[in-house]
């Protein structure tokens, strides 16, 4: 018999909730036999949801939560008040072995304060960041750290770089992931003062695939499948991401709209553009991991959609099966000792 | 009569040298009257790509430079040691006064350090630096320090926002231009530490029109003129821009050519599609300002063409025609003596 992964999925969280959660939840049970979900939210909103579908009642359940953490809310006060919201009930069951994975599209706030004060980290990690999948011209590529700990110090990166090749090996499946350190400059002597404290740390782990710098230029590229950096400019990455994907193809959009004979062609190439351009679209990879934590939190984006959310939900089983976790504290814990 | 723009211009500097710089150089000629061009590079070389092209003889002279700066080197001890190089030549030209500015596509490194070493910094400006000029949907925008000083201070940044608003109101002529710093969240508790430190100083600079954070996805879209950063992730922003754009730009041509259908609309579209993705290029905006000097420094992409050569030189006249300078230093001497 398969073990079967137990997930706490925040209902409340996002533009698109419950609506798209709740159908992100059903289809990935469509997807899956090992899972099983709890829908954490308001019950009466969250089952008026669910009656537009039949699914196995065994393997989704509702759990009554009755606040609600805003997205402005200051999150330290936010967790700290809030006990009986989504974000807080769902950590809680993740700390209490309940669930082995908790899902939400709400605060980030409070999402990587709740991960850090309620589930806890990995004895020996020291600062658990937040690792997003981005799409590159070859695949994919895993950006750590994407948002949780700005001002991070030369260790942590270290450690970031270990866990994101875990991450990427396990449950991506990319063999000896390459690692790069976000530069702007490829030669060594480069950078600032993090990153020339950094390089020659990664260069010593013989565990890790550590190609060099990597200039952002490279990054939509595929250079590295590992890209490690410190939060400010890792969320910088990550956002200007969205930004110029978003502007480019609106620019490309007006361009088809500007003239008779370019309408024509639109209506012409839209088919294939559509299949191309999905390759590029940050949803199909699924959420955020925050990694290093006693047990498994994920942040998807606040627009997620059902796709998004159902992605995301099979992620965690991968992560539960490849056992990411036992993988990172040995990986964690064997430095450890090597410094004693 | 008019004042002249007397331009050095390193010819021998880029992936595209000499030619596109001689190029570029005449197509200026022929653009603006009251401008001056050396052409700094090997005599012979330069007089050969020279000879290709009917000119105003007495508005472009070469000066024959025996050494060039490799890309490559490192730049202090380059600028040390190849004193009869193209670009130790022409900083010392406007050093001296024999030049307004100097144009390099050349070494970065050699650029900056140079600037600073040969040309020098004008009094009480506490590091010079590097502006881009980058697209964005609604125009351009300025990105300032885009690569010169990493690990920056809050009163270096605050001096960039200021020296960024002259440029872009009196250069680019945006009145009252938005200055945004770069962080990575809208409300003014987010961000590093340096991020935090600054912000307050920027919002008490009445002489700003400062409208508070930018978040890096909100770039694109030309919420703010002027983007204040450090140049860490000033570079990594540069650097983005242009490799995700690459990417996209050619995941949307592999999709016009996947089927027969859509190569058929891609002819019908190309001309509408070249004219707006034209907008989106950054050679049509000139190339790089080091500001902040005893006179001007302009560093072009590597990759630059005649039409970026060009652009930047008529920038240069721009430069020097509204008294650039001059209103720089006023606005840091008028904040040393409030400190006073």
């Amino acid at each position: 018999m398969s073990e079967i992964t137990v997930i706490a999925l925040d209902a409340m969280g996002g533009d698109n909730a419950p609506g798209e959660m709740v159908k992100g939840a059903v289809d990935a049970l469509g997807r899956e036999q090992d899972i099983k979900v709890y829908l954490l939210g308001k019950e009466d909103i969250v089952n008026a949801e669910l009656q537009k579908y039949t699914y196995d009642k065994n393997r989704l359940e509702v759990v009554n939560t009755t606040e609600v953490i805003e997205t402005a809310e200051p999150p330290v006060n936010a967790i700290r008040r809030k006990k009986d919201s989504s974000i807080v009930v769902g950590m809680k069951m993740v700390k209490e072995g309940k669930a082995d994975a908790f899902v939400s599209a709400g605060s980030s706030g409070a999402i990587l304060v709740g991960g850090q004060v309620i589930v806890g980290r990995i004895k020996g990690v020291e600062r658990p960041p937040l690792a997003s999948l981005i799409p590159t011209e070859k695949g994919v590529a895993l950006l750590i750290d994407c948002g949780a700990n700005v001002d991070a110090r030369a260790s942590h990166l270290v450690q970031f770089a270990k866990m994101g090749s875990i991450y990427m090996e396990h449950v991506i499946g990319i063999k000896s992931p390459k690692v790069g350190i976000v530069n702007i400059g490829a030669e060594e002597e480069k950078g600032n003062a993090l990153v020339k404290e950094t390089f020659p740390l990664l260069k010593e782990e013989k565990e890790l695939n550590f190609i060099g710098s990597v200039e952002a230029r490279e990054i939509p590229h595929g250079q590295a499948d590992v890209i490690v950096t410190e939060a400010f400019s890792g969320n910088v990455i990550l956002k200007l991401y969205e930004g110029v994907g978003a502007v480019l193809i609106s620019k490309v959009k007006e361009g088809l709209m500007s003239t008779l004979r370019s309408k024509i062609g639109a209506l012409l190439i839209k088919p294939a553009l559509k299949s191309t351009l999905k390759s590029f679209d940050a949803s199909e990879y699924g959420g955020a991991p925050l990694l290093g934590l006693n047990g498994l939190v994920v942040k998807t984006h606040g627009s997620s959609k059902a796709k998004e959310v159902s992605n995301t939900l099979i992620q965690c089983v991968t992560f539960k099966k490849q056992k990411i976790n036992e993988k990172i504290r040995e990986s964690i814990q064997s430095e450890q000792k090597s410094a004693e």
